[in-house]
Order: C-alpha cells, then sequence, then structure tokens
C-alpha cells in the first residue's frame, strides 16, 4: 500500500498541488483556476493525478469547494474552531481516488454584513499550527491579495473576518483604465508613486484615484508612478482602516513588502509567515497527517 | 453669407454637435469619441461637418482640446473666472472651417494634489450664465460620470474642483468583475441594492465592496442588486466624502437622480439643471454668442 498522498489549493485562477509521502513533499504540479472557462473540474483533476497513479486520497481547499467547483462544501461560520472547520469537509472520489474538500468560513459579526472566504482559512489554520505564538490570545492575520482577508484570530479560532478586494481593484483601476493611462514614458517609478499614494491613504478613497490620471496629465508623470501611486493609495487606505494594531501576514513575499510598507507608515508592527508553508500546514490539519 | 454655426462636445467616449442659427438649435448629429481607437480627430469631424456645407466656424470643448485631440489647449489654473477661460481658446481650421477649441481647467488647491477637467467648465460656466442665483456667492455645482467633478464656484469663478472617478469605478467593477458575478438570477432588484450600499456608504469603502459578492454567495443575490449595491456604495462614499451643504446637479437625469438620492440621505438639498441646456449655454459663451 503506497503511502503517498495529495493535497492541494484549487483557487479561481490556479490549481496547486503538492503529492507528499509522509510529511515530505516529493513532487508538485499547477493546473487552471477552477473557475476558467472551459475548466471542467473533476476532468482537470483526473489529468493532473494521471501522473502520479499511486496516490492514495487527495485533500483540497479553495473554490473546489464552491458552487460549480468539484463538490460544494459549506460555508463554516464565525466563530470557527480547527474541528469546527475540519468536521465540515466533503467527500467524492475522482477516478477512483478518494477526494476530501474543505469547507470555506462565513462571517456576519458586523451586522448585517456577510463576508466568506474560501482557502484563506486554511492557511489560518495553518499559519496557527505553525507558530505556537498564535495559539493562545487575540491575533490579527492578513492574507493580502485578489480578495484579501483580515481575520481576528483568538486563542486558535476565526473570531470573524473582513474582506478588502483590493488586489481585484488595482488589476482593474492599474490595468484597462484611463486612470494609469498610455504607455508614455514620464518621470517616477512604481516605487516613488507608491509612497506618493501612501502619503493620500486615508483619504477619502475614490477621489483620491484621481491623482494617477491627473500628475501624468499636468505633472508628466508615466505609467509606472501612476501604477505605483494606486497600489499604495489603495494598500493604504486598506491598512488604514483594518489595522489596529500588530499584524501577521501571510502570502506572496512581495505583495507581503508592500503591505509591510503600508503597516509600518501608519505605525503597526508586523511580521510574515511564508504563504506556501502556511497552506503545506493547514492542507495536512485538514487530511489528519499533521 | 450664412449665419449658421456649430458648437460642440467632443467627449472621450462621444462626439455631439448642434448647428445653430442665431441662438437656435436647428440641427444636431453625433460620433465617435475622440480618444476611441482609429479615431482621426480632424477626418471624423470633416465628415460630421460635410453635412451642413453652410457652417462658418465651429467651437468645441472636451478632450477635442486634449494632446493627440483636435488640436491641443491649456488647462486654465484655479481660480478661473469665465474670461480667463475664453481667452485661453485655440484655433484651427478643418477644411476650410474655421475651429475654436476651448481650454479645460486644472486645479491645485488641495496643497500638492493635481486635478484637471476638459469639457465640464462649459456646462459650469453654461449653468451660470442660466441661472442668475449662481452669479453671486458661493455655490457647489456638481457633475456626475465617468470622471465626475465637484465644482466649488465663487461668485461665478471657478474656485477649486474635485474628480471622483466613481462612474469609471462602477463600469468596471460592474461589470467584468467577480464581484457581481455571473448572471444567475437572485433576489433583490437594483433599487433595493442601491438603498442599501446607501446604507453602507462612509465607512471603509474598499472592504464595504465585498458584499456585492458576499451577499450574492452567502443571501442569494442577484446581480441587480449586486450592481445596484455597489452603485448606492460608490455614489454614497462620494457624497458622504465631497458634500459639504447644497448642491447643484448638472447632467443625465438618470444618474442625477441616483446623487440626488445619496444627497437626500445625506442630508444635503439639491436642484439639478439640465445637462444638454448647460452645454449648450456654455459653448454660446465661448462663442461669443449669449
Amino acid at each position: 500500500v503506497s503511502a503517498a498522498y495529495v493535497l492541494g489549493d484549487w483557487g479561481s485562477t490556479r490549481l496547486r498541488l503538492f503529492r507528499l509521502v509522509g510529511g515530505d513533499v516529493t513532487d508538485r504540479a499547477e493546473g487552471p483556476g477552477i473557475t476558467m472557462p472551459g475548466t471542467v473540474p473533476a476532468r482537470a483533476l483526473a489529468g493532473r493525478l494521471a501522473a502520479w497513479p499511486d496516490v492514495a486520497d487527495v485533500t483540497l481547499c479553495g473554490m473546489a469547494g464552491a458552487r460549480g467547483g468539484l463538490i460544494e462544501a459549506d460555508y463554516v461560520p464565525c466563530p470557527a474552531a480547527v474541528d469546527d472547520w475540519r468536521n465540515r469537509r466533503v467527500r467524492t472520489e475522482v477516478q477512483g481516488v478518494a477526494v476530501a474538500v474543505m469547507a470555506g468560513l462565513s462571517d456576519r459579526s458586523a451586522i448585517g454584513v456577510p463576508d466568506v472566504m474560501r482557502g484563506e482559512e486554511t492557511q489560518v489554520f495553518g499559519a496557527v499550527a505553525l507558530d505556537p505564538a498564535l495559539r493562545a490570545g487575540d491575533h490579527r492575520i492578513v492574507l493580502p491579495g485578489t480578495h484579501g482577508k483580515w481575520a481576528r484570530v483568538v486563542d486558535g479560532t476565526v473570531q470573524s473576518f473582513r474582506t478588502c478586494p483590493t488586489g481585484e481593484l488595482f488589476a482593474l483601476l492599474g490595468g484597462a483604465s484611463t486612470l494609469t493611462g498610455d504607455d508614455k514614458p514620464g518621470r517616477g517609478d512604481f516605487d516613488q508613486g507608491f509612497a506618493r499614494g501612501l502619503e493620500r491613504a486615508g483619504e477619502a478613497t475614490v477621489a483620491a484615484l484621481f491623482e494617477a490620471r491627473a500628475a501624468r496629465l499636468l505633472d508628466g508623470r508615466g505609467r509606472d508612478w501612476s501604477r505605483g501611486y494606486l497600489s499604495g493609495l489603495l494598500i493604504g487606505s486598506e491598512v488604514a482602516a483594518q489595522a489596529d494594531g500588530p499584524v501577521v501576514l501571510i502570502g506572496d513575499p512581495t505583495l507581503c513588502g508592500l503591505y509591510g510598507q503600508a503597516l509600518t507608515a501608519f505605525g503597526h508592527a508586523h511580521r510574515e509567515i511564508d504563504g506556501d508553508a502556511a497552506s503545506l500546514a493547514g492542507l495536512k490539519l485538514a487530511r489528519g497527517t499533521a
């Protein structure tokens, strides 16, 4: 009997799979996002698993459990302890291999305001598993991204969270909008724009967005400056509105670096936990390997 | 000698031309936005003018004066009186017809914050020409739109202004974003969503955006509700940040209606001036017809 198994995070834009034996990663694979046009989830997963014929079971988090995903899984309401979450996984089979799909979390702690996550909870619980300091007391764990999450974790339980779609906003405004405009060269680089955006963060965000364009037209700023400005303004505004003390950042190092700058500018301490490490630790917890 | 002349507003998405004799509009025409791919400004204008061979002169405002437009015109810095603005027009010729292109306005009244407009100043000066009550005292004139403008007009002079790219943000987020999502039917219409968005306006806007998606996933809301929610949240946030008293709205009646609801919700009086009437009055001023 093979001891090999697969852990994975299937998001809207990317599938990431890890093959493990015991506690060690022996191989990895990537695939298409689960909501990308033309993706048939069971077929896409079967295709990836074909390269690993000895795998006994698969554990997936993320949009794999969304409606229209591999199999729909619940949202566990906050406050959500790790066992509440683990017990709500659902099971299916893909080409004879047992697949467990983890639930997401939901939150209504702000009266009347619904919120959801799928996938980030795995990194949050993983970070708690990795770092004993997070198991007791009140912590703010932040996962920057397309739909960034600010989770309040108390004694290892996700008490509440709030989603900031800052990454999606930046992609839209920094892409095809009129705010960053054409490719004509101009003065200033991304970092200079970012610093200026941070300065204006905390003001009325929508009005402040327009400096990205006006500075190009009046002050000869280039597209890089303008994109940096939007990034600084949006990340800074998120941090100004959400941060209330020290923060643990989980995610891509470059993005965490930008959030770190914003947190420092607003006087909040921060440290980072590697996103892949947190994912793997959470998925091991999910499977019951850890 | 013909007394016929043309007044027009050439924006990024649309050209609007009026043929007049004396003070009366005798015909109108539309054409493509000046920055739309494939638009060669002089050729596009010549094509439209061909239908009116007796026209003696043309006066244009808007993006006609932008770099890459018909001919580049200045930005007149605020505070800008009507004569400051009229005197900065530039002249060119299209197929033998004299064309005057009006300047835009720029503002730096908030230290270090650049802002620009092209076209809206014509409606502002036009509104002042139409309405004697606006010629003295301190007024807030608001032109909702893709790049909405909040102008402070003191004794008929544009003292300062601020641009809110709320319309562009709504088009991006309400279009291809994940926030409003798919077309699956659900509970609630645009107006109900708008009312809920207004309720949440004034909170941290970026985080509040995500209710558009979470309410679809957790509460079965439909796309219309979700788009209404974004509209109410964005317009409400703009009004909450910018309004400091009574407002004169100029523009499209449907859009002005939404801004009117938001102003009422935040306790500010408002009245409307018709956008076409303001444009024409401003263009007549620009030409020296009024």
